[in-house]
């Protein structure tokens, strides 16, 4: 069976997803963090508040989303795995403790991945796809995802249309993000961690995403959009997103899917490139040690 | 008694607050910042000379404000307080040293705390409300504040309505900042400590925060804006400020308060959430001790 | 003979010129990041999916560019080079590793040169000029671009016009590029390593251009753009690229040319500067040592 | 005798200045940036390239302004001081080295300071006034100026108005310039030294001047632009900063003067402030000692 990752008369499709990082968000550079208060409670607003108003403006525009989830933070927020998956969006797998892949030892990686999928499972909602902790996966990433029977990652850059991976537990679809689609550099600004340095103006985001939305639809791209509720949720960050759909919704040739929707349609389209994932080969001493 | 913090036919209540850190803002980063003479007339810049600006500005436009003061600069420049006071503002406590809380025992916090409140009450003027040193509050604050009978803080970030903080001296209200709605990180630059990168253009600032207060008035927030005398005290800065409080109050449907006036309306607000503030459980080794 | 640099009734020359970097842009910072599985395919898109998209836009627009690739990465790429070189545009030389030049010794700095000379010439594409890793020449990189017979260099920002250079191995051409025309810190971002703060509008980068463009006519100015395929790839940015050359053909008095043509027409430009490339001499204990 | 700094029927005075520091901006944060070719170049832009730019549309437009040399840059380019004063520009002292006063001893400070008058002094033009490398005064530098008979100093920020500082050796006027009117954080980028981030659109930054000339009209007071040739001198920006001054022409209420004249006419203006520069009295312990 043949089929097209975009659809007859699609130009681009749009996958909005929401990183629900919350405290791991910081917690994964330092534990001592915990310490500082009002950092703490800057990454509590993601799920406490962020959360509640970008559902209200997906179901006032009727767009699927996907949320992925630390499953710390789902272990933390009894109730709201849940309520996000009875609004109708999916579920994904974003690590245990948001911890980047690539600096783990390979047990540690395989720990961290199955102690959220214990976590899913627990809950009772399924999930389909995998993130890295801040994207930072390792090359062994893949091989686990299709290891644990999942359909999809969502870490890699190498392409901004979907491909598919084949590893040695077998073949997955990569579904591409890119920090230029990212609300992290935009808007993200603390002190402690410190991280960010002018936080943009959400009309200037809203612009550029926009201009980025026309390009795809021109090269036929996967607007893969990545925004995380204890940035995007504050209003005027999440009324540019709205503003940023409905544009979307007003050009008639882009779809809004779910990640899980759009690896099903990629799985079958054997257009679609085919990327091996392998750490490239470096001659000893060629580059600097440090 | 139930009202609301929001009166019948408003959307919006902005809090205009001014924290007038001076020599301290930079001296809390390290005390060999004294010898750096620039640095030094850089922060002098708010009390001496941005402060009267701006005090002429609120006049004008004939709106209140709230200024924090720590209370080291309060003492080397007497009269100031009483100036602000006079002119019929808010002021409020803004610890003693600009030092962060977060980095400080639970002694020296209290002393801290309480010399900061000897000063206030040395020059005459009550203060009902807290703000912390680079909003760094520890998880022991809001429990001093209550302890000290005041009213209010304004430190933590997980909301953007006030709310209320139960402690085991007592409720307090919270009226949460945010970074977004501050002029540090729009307008800082020096180079002795490291600060800032680009400085903003003063015209896309305002252009933010109009946006920003847009969608506060379509989610009905509280649009808490933290300037800085050495900063939007600057003459393009100051009349972007102006604007931006011309175009709220052309609305019509946002109200003007001082802190205290806010936490006095949210205290009897009973559909306020109630939002304990507790330092997150970390599991031994789960995350990483750098 | 005698001729000019700039023809007859144009006022600026365009040189359009991609720097292929791939994973060498990382990996020259550090062998380390080879583990970064996001990293390196965010390194990878850029010979992947951004050249082919860029020859296209060449292609359908009919200006003439030139791509710069580092031994390294023209080895990993079988027929990358020959593909770039086939649509007509040259091919020029950009070390072997991507590594500074200005921290390696000399012998170091000989041997790499010579090693990125053998690929090519193993490739079977002629080479006409260099362009240092970062642009970190050495005070010997000029000496040594003459001595292999090469025509001109492209990293020194001395100048905005071209100018010769005087070495104890004959004279070259340099064609000056400059920060501000290079999208490098515009639109690089990466958290390992850490890579720029935050990524820029497209639609700005294009104003400043243009802007910069206009300038360049009024003033009769080199326009030398480095873009690099991982980044201007990008769908966005690269719709962006292509409004540039579309203005830049609307002007009429504007020529684009490779680098070669234009170093071409340099060496027999007699009214063009001639400067010769020196340290600078430092007394002994005047400037800090750190 | 008693005058005004602002003519009657002006509104602010517009004081172009231009700090030369070539080589030595770079070089006074670490000798070893001289094997950084690239580098050195870059800055070698300002006077060999930047300069007679600069010169030619100050006189296209027909404005006085002030270049602030280091003496080891009037050293090195024999003449370059000659011309720019024959163009009928005020000629000021910017230092010997540009190594920041606040990070010399007081003999080293005087030695600096000395070489460098000696230095104009060999040349032959006068010098009036001062500013400190990088405005890294320290708190002897005014008394350094009163003594050796200097008018006028440029490096402290604790007024955006002219203000007299008395010293141990006389008066001294203080002309303050600001880094919101500085070219340094709007357009500087460099990867070693690492300095900057994003390069910004001259068109914004000149929309912000432009913003702040009109606010300083407003309150009137003195727009100190510091600009630096090797940043400046850059076609869009040179064309920038030939709009800002067509735009402050035409304003009608703004003089364009040199920093000797403003200070001349400061020094009888007996209704500005007189501001001593004092270290702030630290309390032991208070701040953090790093």
């Amino acid at each position: 069976m043949t089929q097209s990752w975009l659809d007859n008369g699609k130009r681009s499709v749009v996958a909005l997803t929401f990183d629900v990082d919350a405290e791991t968000g910081v917690l994964s550079m330092g534990e001592a963090y915990a310490e500082h208060a009002m950092t703490m409670t800057h990454q509590a607003f993601g799920p406490d508040v962020g959360v509640p108003r970008i559902l209200g403006i997906l179901q006032e525009l009727e767009v699927p989303a996907t949320f992925y989830f630390p499953g710390w933070v789902a272990e933390r927020r009894p109730g709201l795995v849940e309520r996000v998956a009875e609004a109708g969006h999916e579920i994904a797998h974003h690590s245990y403790s948001h911890v980047p892949a690539s600096s783990m030892t390979a047990d540690e990686e395989r720990r961290d991945f199955e102690r959220a999928l214990q976590v899913f499972k627990d809950i009772g909602v399924p999930v389909y796809g995998h993130r890295a902790g801040l994207w930072e996966a390792s090359w062994r990433t893949a091989s686990l995802v299709a290891e644990y029977g999942l359909l999809y990652d969502s870490s890699m850059m190498n392409d901004d249309r979907p491909y598919r991976v084949p590893t040695d537990k077998g073949e997955i679809v990569e579904l591409p993000p890119h920090w230029s689609l990212d609300d992290w550099e935009q808007y993200a600004f603390l002190p402690a961690p410190q991280i960010g340095t002018v936080m943009e103006n959400p009309l200037n985001v809203l612009s550029m995403w926009k201009h980025e939305l026309d390009a795809m639809r021109r090269h036929q791209c996967l607007f893969m959009l990545t925004n995380h509720p204890f940035l995007t949720g504050r209003p005027g960050r999440a009324e540019a997103l709205r503003s940023l759909i409905e544009y979307g919704k007003s050009c008639g040739d882009v779809d809004f899917l779910s990640c899980r929707q759009v690896a099903e349609r990629a799985r079958g389209d054997e257009a679609l490139a085919s990327r091996p994932l392998m750490k490239p080969d470096t001659e000893q001493g060629l580059f600097p040690a440090s």
